[in-house]
């Protein structure tokens, strides 16, 4: 590239930078910053026109298929991994404090209170899965009374609000008990698709990617002056561990639902029936709230 | 900002680059710069969550306003840059080649032809204004023939087609003589703002920018075995000149319109009556077709 070609492209660069200098500090930095990076990226691939129509025809795609229940931009901020990137820098390593994963647009606020061992599935089709653990503190410390949060999709791959008939189903909230534990029937997770048939779907068969989400249960975690925890578990073994199409998957969060043949005693006695189940721990542990600086969510 | 932290943030862009590995080589090359510049946007600026969501809703929010009219993600590349600077890269610096500009949304195909100093106005309103000029290649010989596409705003601040009465004004085109001059009338460029009732135009007065963009006369130069070129001419003196809304001046675009009072004589022998009327010059180099080799428009 010619002296003067570079001149020209870092002098446009310079001038655009300078046009947020009536801003706010935050938003001056924040817009920089995000036009430095875009300009490098244009600059960078000597991105064509064609390519830039094309970038402009994908927005508007998703502009218009996007409504009050269908957030394609979310989808597309999902699998670049930028939802998780976010996620990663409001909610920094602190010692042994459990990781946080994508929040995703299921959860509903209000969701029905269930005693301890109770069953979250309201007659969402699906495998039962005892799930039980401890809310601590980073010493280890428990924390009674810490409000427990869980919502997870059906064998369909489907959570309740994505069926038209109203229905609360596989979402929950509890208490962790005096000594901090907690325990509930689920349904064992199952894997699922996220919406695909739009332009973020297009571009995931493009490059040869899966929308497959790999099998999770959602949790959000709270407790006063703790850090509020939105994390998934996921199960060992499943075959979209290793390519979750919103890369939500950290290796702390994987953790084993051990199959239990059907005829195998429940652990509160319940009767299953003929039917098989499993049973996963998922033991927590939250942060002091300072370490929540960062975030504004 | 703790090693482990870094660690888990740069481990997720690894992972979200390496799933592009199935693309296209191309396709490959702009997803991973895309997503590299993505992540250390968030990760640079440590994007809070609100501000996340309120990005999504700017997304959204253009999206909606956007129609087959108006294209508020083409506005948003405009007022970022990124246009112009998809621009330069495509149509690198030559010799003594005329610079290009923004295309801009107005331009229209099967735009009436006119004849050497014929009127492109079409009864759009605005003073007369007389411009020549040659076209050239890079040594300065003529290009007899070279197809000249003009079209500009009225002095009102609009296009012909932003009205809804189907007129056609303010657009046309005529071909070079044979020693490769040209000449027309026009109007003067009067600045107009781009539209500013969306989010653009939000976060144009969030920033304390202007919405305006300095006057200015588009151009669409061709002719066989050179590069077409896009370009626009600016007034002297303009207000706007050094905040473009869409960063579309270079020096070397703008040109002197000498305002002629009332009653002088007009070069052509046009009776103007009692009105004003200005001149400027436009002499158009055309680069070699290979140096459209970064271009795919």
């Amino acid at each position: 590239m010619p002296d003067e070609q570079a001149r020209r492209e870092e002098a446009l660069v310079e001038e655009v930078l300078a046009s947020f200098d009536g801003a706010s500090p935050r938003l001056r930095e924040v817009m920089r910053s995000l036009t430095k990076h875009l300009h490098d990226f244009v600059r960078e691939v000597r991105l064509t026109e064609r390519e830039w129509a094309a970038g402009i025809e994908f927005l508007t795609k998703a502009g218009h298929i996007t409504t009050e229940t269908r957030q394609e931009f979310v989808l597309l901020s999902d699998v670049l991994g930028a939802s998780m990137q976010t996620i990663a820098v409001n909610n920094e390593a602190y010692g042994n404090a459990t990781e946080a994963t994508v929040f995703g647009p299921f959860f509903v606020e209000n969701s029905p209170e269930i005693a301890q061992g109770g069953d979250i599935a309201g007659g969402a089709p699906g495998e039962p899965c005892w799930v039980e653990g401890t809310v601590t503190d980073t010493d280890g410390n428990p924390l009674p009374g810490a409000r427990i949060e869980v919502w997870e999709a059906d064998e369909e791959g489907f959570y309740d609000v994505q069926y038209d008939d109203d229905r609360v189903a596989g979402r929950a909230h509890l208490f962790a008990d005096a000594d901090g534990a907690y325990r509930f029937w689920g349904l064992t997770p199952t894997p699922y698709p996220i919406p695909h048939d739009g332009p973020v779907g297009a571009l995931l068969e493009a490059v040869g990617r899966s929308p497959m989400r790999a099998s999770h249960l959602h949790f959000l975690v709270s407790a006063p002056g703790r850090h509020t925890l939105v994390t998934h578990i996921f199960v060992e073994g499943d075959e979209y561990l290793r390519r979750d199409s919103v890369f939500g998957v950290k290796d702390s969060l994987v953790k084993r639902f051990e199959r239990q043949a059907a005829g195998t005693p429940a652990p509160d006695g319940r009767d299953l029936g003929d039917r098989t189940w499993s049973r996963g721990r998922f033991d927590i542990v939250l942060a002091p709230e300072q370490a929540d600086a960062g975030s504004a969510g």
